[in-house]
This record gives C-alpha cells, sequence and structure tokens, in this order.
C-alpha cells in the first residue's frame, strides 16, 4: 500500500497522540522520531524489503490495562496498532505495513504461575519459549512445542501463529496446548477466554480462533498453558539415504509398519546438510556421500525402551534402502544433530539473502510427489530449491534461491510465478501453503490459490465483526 | 419464547415452503402433518418439556447439495433450520426451539474414505460414533473420541457439541481429531476448511471454531478425522474407597506423582453404583460397603507394561486410602465395568424423570472441594445430588434429583435456585458450567454466571457475522 492509499485510510500519528501515549505509558518506552530505532521494529526474520514496514511510534506496554488504553486510543483517532514479538517470524505478520503504532511485547515477560498439580502454567507472551520450558521443566514438566527458533522467539508469537515445529507428529502444535487466554480485543475491551479447564464448552471456542489468528482478532496478554510430564527419556538418531525419494518413502511407513510414532521426524536434502555444516563449521565427513537424511526423535518415559524402539525404526530404515543410521546416546551428541536441522535457515539466509523460505505442507502420502514438482520448478525457472522440514507431518521447508546468474529484476520476476506454480500443485495434492509460518503480509496475494472465495469471505467476516475499524493489525493474511 | 414472540421474528411453514422443500428433497424425506412423527423430533435426552420444541416440518437430506439449497430457502422465507443428529444431546442443542424446519442428519451416514497412510478418515455426520469406531479399528485406527453415548450418539453430534467423554486425560476431546469439515453456512453457501494436513495455518482457525458451536455456525456434511495406531493393550482397573474424598485425592496424584497418564479415570459414589448395578440386574456383592470408585484406564503397545502399570496404580492407590482394588484381565470383565460407568445417566433416568443432569468442570486441583459444595447444596434445599464423571478431568456430572416429597412446582422453583447456586461455586473455583454436553437451550439462561459481557458479546458478534438472519439453530447458547 502506498503512503497515499495509507493516508487515505488512517490517521497519522499525531505529536498529540505521542503526548496521549505518553500519558498511558511510561515515556521512557515510547520511541519516536529517531528513525534508526524505529527500523528495528520495521521487519521480522523475512529478508525481502518489500515486506517491512516503519512504525510511526514504538511502544512498550507493561500490563492489559495499558494495551487496552492504547487500543481505545487507536480506534478513537483511527490509527493502525501492530502488535509484536521477538521478531523471528517467517511471514511478517508483527510488521507494521501500515505505519501507526507498533506495540512491543517485550516487557511482558513474566512467567506468573507454574501449577504443578494441574500441570499448567500462565506465562505473559513476551517470555522467550525457551525460558519458558526451561523453567517449566525445572518443576518436572513439559511443553510440548518446538518451533525451531524457540532459543528466541516469543511464546506469544507461537500462539499467535499457531507454532508448530519438531515434535508436532507425536504432542501436536501450539493450540494443543493453549487452555486459555486473556486478550485485548481489537476494540480495547478486555476478555478471558477458556480458562484451567481441560474440558471447555462453554460457548465458542474462541480461544482457538485466537490461536493462529496472527494478531489481527486480539492482543494475548495472559496464557494458559497446559503441561505435560516431562519424558524421562530421549533419544536421537540420524540416519542416511542415498536419496530424497528412498528417505521420504520411509517416513510414513514408520508409524503404519514399524507401529511407533516417534517425537519428530525432520529431514534435510545433501545441499541443507552442507550449507548448516558449513555454517557451524562442522566436519562432512560422516556424512558420507549420502544425499538425503533424516533426524529421527523418540521420547517416553523408559529408557531401554525408548532405545529399543529407535534400533526398530534403525532396523526398519537399513532394510528399507537406508545406508546408514547412528543413534545420538549422549545429550551432546542429540543436541548436535538438532543443531544442524535448527540452523539450516539461518544458514541459507548467510550465503544468499535473496531467498524465500516456504512453509508447504501435504497429507504424508503425498510427500514423495512433491520432490519432482519442486525439481520441475527449479528446472523451469532456472533457480535452487533446497529442502528440509517436518517429513513426520508433511510441512517442507523448500527454500527458493535465487540464481547468482540472474539480476534483481529477473528475480523479482521469476519469483512471484515460482511461487504461483508451487502452490497450485501443493494445493493439488491436498496441501496448502502454510503449515506453521502464518499468511501475515508475505503470502496474502497467494491466499486464493488455496482458498476459495466463501472461505475467505467468512474469515473477513470474523474480522470486521471484531475489529469494525480495522485497526488491529492491518495488512496482514487479508485485504478486508 | 411464545409463539406470539416467534411469529413476530419468523414466519411459518407454508404450504408453498413444504412444496419448495419437496422439490428440493426426495417427497417421502419431508414429513409434516403428523403431529406425532414430528413429536419424535421435539427433543433431545433432556427430560424436561420446558427445553422442547415441536418443529412445523422434518426434512432429512441426503447431500450438501440439499442442505444448501434448503438454508437458502430459510434465508429467503425468515424459517428457522435446525439441524439434529441422534437426539443423545444433553443441552438441547438439536432441538427445534422456534419450530419452522428440522434437518435430521440421519441419512448421511456414510464412511467416505478410510486412509490408511495418512491415518485419517472422512466421514459424513449422521455415521453413529461406535460404526465409525469399529470401522476403523478394522483397519489398525483408533477414533480417540469416546462419549459415553458411543452407542447411539452421530458422529457430527460429537464434533457440534465437542465431545468430550471418558478417555480425555489422555488423548483430548473431539477437537483434536478434527482437521477439516465441509459446512453448509447459515447462508447456504458451502464452505471447506482445513483438509488432510496435521499443521494448517492458512487463515483462520474455522475448523476450531465450527467444532463445539452447537450447530448455530454452519451444518457439517463431510468430517475429517484424525485417526491414531490402535493401542495394542488396555487394562481396566476398579478402585473401591470409603469415601469420595479419598478416591477423589487420589486422582492428581496418579499422574503427579505415580507418573502415569491413564486413558480414562472415571468416578461414581455409591448412589450411582448400586442405581447403575440396579439398572443392569448386577449384583452389588463385590462393591463390599465402599461408597466410592474408580474406573482407571490404562493403554499402551506392551501388555506387560500396561499391566504393570495398573498394578503400579492399584499400589498407590491402596497406599492412599483405597479399600480395594481389582484389575478386569478379559474384554468382558472391562465392558462390565464400563457398563456400569455408561448406563449411570440411563439409570437416574429410568428411577426418576425429575432431575438434572449436569455438566460442572473444575481444575483437576479442584475436584476435592466440589464435593462439599454438593453436600451444602443438598442440605440448603432437601434434594438429591449423586455424582459420578471424569475425575481425571475435572469434569462431573453431578444430578440434582427432585425430592420426592416435594411437589413439582416446588421443584420448579427450587432448581433454578440450586443450579444458580452450584454454578457460582464453580465458577468460583475455576470452573465453568459444561465441559462437554453444551449450552443449547437448558443453559443459556446461566452463560452470564460464568462469563462476562465482553466475553459473550464477542460470541455474538461471530454469529451475527455468519448469520445475519438468524435462521441457523436459533435460541441457543445465547438470545441474540
Amino acid at each position: 500500500m502506498s503512503e497515499e492509499q495509507k493516508a487515505a485510510v488512517y490517521k497519522p500519528v499525531t505529536r498529540a497522540v505521542v503526548d496521549e501515549l505518553k500519558r498511558i505509558i511510561d515515556g521512557q518506552y515510547v520511541l519516536v522520531d529517531d528513525e534508526e530505532k524505529l527500523k528495528e521494529y520495521s521487519h521480522d526474520e523475512v529478508a525481502e524489503e518489500m515486506y517491512h514496514g516503519l512504525p510511526e511510534v514504538v511502544v512498550k506496554p507493561n500490563s492489559t490495562e495499558e494495551i487496552a488504553a492504547i487500543m481505545k486510543l487507536a480506534n478513537r483517532e483511527n490509527i493502525p496498532v501492530t502488535p509484536q514479538g521477538a521478531k523471528s517470524g517467517l511471514s511478517g505478520g508483527g510488521v507494521p505495513v501500515m505505519g501507526g503504532i507498533l506495540l512491543s511485547m517485550e516487557r511482558m515477560n513474566r512467567i506468573l504461575e507454574i501449577d504443578r498439580t494441574n500441570m499448567m502454567a500462565i506465562a505473559e507472551p513476551g517470555i522467550i519459549t525457551n525460558d519458558f520450558s526451561a523453567a517449566v521443566e525445572k518443576e518436572g514438566l513439559f511443553f510440548a512445542g518446538y518451533p525451531m527458533s524457540l532459543l528466541t522467539c516469543y511464546l506469544g508469537g507461537n500462539v499467535a501463529e499457531n507454532a508448530g515445529g519438531g515434535k508436532a507428529i507425536k504432542y501436536g502444535v501450539t493450540s494443543r496446548y493453549i487452555l486459555g487466554l486473556e486478550v485485548v480485543l481489537p476494540s480495547g475491551e478486555v476478555a478471558f477466554y477458556g480458562g484451567k479447564r481441560v474440558k471447555d464448552v462453554t460457548g465458542y471456542n474462541m480461544v482457538q480462533l485466537m490461536v493462529g489468528s496472527e494478531g489481527t482478532l486480539g492482543i494475548f496478554t495472559k496464557i494458559i498453558v497446559k503441561l505435560i510430564p516431562l519424558p524421562k527419556a530421549k533419544t536421537d538418531m540420524m540416519v542416511l539415504f542415498e536419496d530424497l525419494e528412498t528417505a521420504i518413502d520411509v517416513v510414513p511407513r514408520i508409524m503404519t509398519e514399524v507401529g511407533i510414532t516417534p517425537t519428530g521426524i525432520e529431514f534435510m536434502d545433501r545441499l541443507t546438510l552442507e550449507t548448516s555444516c558449513k555454517h557451524l563449521g562442522e566436519s562432512l565427513e560422516q556424512y558420507k556421500n549420502a544425499g538425503a537424511f533424516l533426524i529421527i526423535e523418540v521420547d517416553g518415559n523408559d529408557e531401554e525402551r525408548v532405545l529399543n524402539e529407535c534400533l526398530d525404526i534403525g532396523e526398519f530404515c537399513t532394510e528399507n534402502g537406508a545406508i546408514d543410521a547412528f543413534v545420538a546416546h549422549t545429550p551432546s551428541d542429540q543436541e548436535k544433530i538438532w543443531k544442524l536441522r535448527r540452523n539450516a535457515a539461518e544458514a541459507f539466509k548467510a550465503i544468499s539473502p535473496r531467498q524465500t523460505l516456504e512453509d508447504i505442507v501435504v497429507p504424508m502420502s503425498e510427500i514423495p510427489k512433491v520432490l519432482p514438482v519442486l525439481e520441475d520448478l527449479s528446472n523451469k525457472y532456472d533457480v535452487f530449491i533446497p529442502c528440509y522440514g517436518h517429513a513426520g507431518d508433511g510441512n517442507l521447508h523448500a527454500t527458493v534461491v535465487k540464481n547468482p546468474d540472474h539480476s534483481e529484476d529477473q528475480w523479482l520476476e521469476i519469483l512471484p510465478k515460482v511461487l504461483a506454480d508451487l502452490y497450485s500443485e501443493i494445493h493439488r495434492l491436498g496441501g496448502t501453503i502454510s503449515g506453521e509460518h502464518g499468511i501475515g503480509n508475505k503470502r496474502k496475494q497467494f491466499l486464493p490459490l488455496v482458498l476459495g472465495e466463501t472461505e475467505i469471505e467468512s474469515m473477513k467476516s470474523i474480522k470486521r465483526a471484531l475489529d469494525p475499524n480495522n485497526v488491529l493489525n492491518p495488512g496482514k493474511i487479508f485485504d478486508l
């Protein structure tokens, strides 16, 4: 949206508005004028500048009441408000594309309660996911969310995007663990949905409507998280295959034929492993000439049983085309394996910022059919598309990388075509364009490729019902 | 709502409307005029006549297109439409309280696909839950939903009410297993939300908004169900306690101290067990003079391990006040135990139809505090309140039964007071008025006791957005 279009819809943040913000919030947490500082809040992990947006003012509230007052001000003055977490997002969900007020949740980072008896915790949205996990683990409890960015991302962002990650096959995604939310609605009213209850059918499931709404339907201020007993044993293994097809073929069969549901089954192609190894300064020697890799994690309460399950899976894999399989017996070996996978996105970005990390998802059975699609597209458009991701749940982070021989203009012309082709093919396979990263502003133009007008219109009607002035995080998912 | 009030809002089903319905649907599936037949569709399992409602016409569609056409007709003519399943509901959700068109889903009872590789199935809403479960079990798969009414209820009703049941501690409630829905929206447009994908963040989570919406936001016509591998072993046990307090006290500790998450932990007080035994013609001898009973189910893939877990739990219980614990080794012994629990509601209804089966839910830690509340209310209002339910998830089916010494008028005067007191106390304990049965028309007057105006208004705004003419299942959850 151009500056002119924004101005036609929203009003600017005037000096008077800033003064009022400073009356709502301690003045030192209202940033304005200093463009360098504002710029820090203008993007997430999406590199392309076309998906960035400069806020007019950044505020860092410290309470539900402050956020409620800001939303009331925003409605009265017709100013857009964008809530933002750790800026680790991958679809621009927390980027202030319409300018206005950027609401950083960084100060609301407290754990309010860890309730061992009910196996639940209440936390604020700005806590780093890994800090939250570590705190509950001290109490023998386990938060099963495991986004690859867990060392930096916020719990609130996980909820807003319905983060998935590496343990979803066995434990499901973030939504499964969110039982209650205190939410500042777009109107500035405060609602509390759900509670410390594992069953609740009192009215509509507003909690699950809010989860994954990308900050467009409400701003979370307290999150009730269901925890589970911390599994006592965990083993990871790395399995080497000649090629991706052989690797992918065994994935559903581990569950249906071996009868074991691993905690996670991640895969990487050769290019991804090499890139990640180089980025981390790791040797490639042990990985031989294998072309594809599965990282498989099994957990449970019995160490021997977990190990036996790993061995069963390893045996099945070697009987079905694996070159080698090695089990990581120590926590440091386990961490070494996962580090390769967690750093894949970072590693690719380091060598080429001109790329797009995709988040396609297909039914598990269709994964093998995705690989020829990626190969065809690589050939057709003369780009690289390395691929890694969560094989166990069909969520593949294919990454389209600019060919260094192409000019910037060529890349900008090619990219939307590659994505449109890719998404259409994925839709044809029963898949969709985002499994866990969200639509944000990055994928919004492609939404009609996978959702019909009726589906999109029904979603828009809900947005309009809860945010009639369209002041909360406008320009995301769809344009109203 | 009186007949006059209904008439002011909705138009009657005229002969012309019936003729049009007969053009949409095969005429033999359009019932009209025969009041006896219509009456069969006027209620669910809620006995009180004040919660019944006579439809003007009953239609039994056989396809999505027929339902879509009916909804378009209803909007044009301003006639209410109530979708109805197996009439096994416990909150009046499928009762046509405004008259109009009753849409029985009984003919749409097909399983469209069982997909072993993806461990999913697609079914129509009118299939009996137990038939669905049996069909997927034949393929080595497991549908983890287990409402007590599974022998009669429909899958579509489970989704509409977000049914819980006896296996929720370990497996969660129905919502966890619903990945996709074909829905006829109130407007008559057809939407398909979600798909065969375990991760999907493409727009708002309309699937989970629809689940538990009690037939007020859309009519499900196809349901994509996630299945899991069928557990290979299962053991049930019955544990006898002197009193309810001692029984309830061990429940959370089984998970937090023994470290085992059973599939289910059900409890019954003495009165419930006796009533159920008599209803089924079972001997009471083996139950001694125990005052409270836990049914505990453990499942897994290893028979020996499952048995050992049962023994560990049994040992823990006897160390903590249990009188006796016996394990049901054979499937027929297991069925015998569960039959006692499944038939509890039926047994109470057989001896006294003047009663209300409640569905309160509290955080697990608060269960012991509920029992004195029930006792106080029994004394204060001179009624019986036997109690049974899903102890493992805090969902208690306290049942307020009319004192035979009270007149009908006294009962009608007392009942709303008992419920208002009960619900307020439950709310104070962090609980709510329905864990799995829903609000329907039975509990709608009490909703403001547990949800604030902001919460209810936000839900109403969504209903208005999707059903501007309020023609789909009006009079449920709240009045617009």
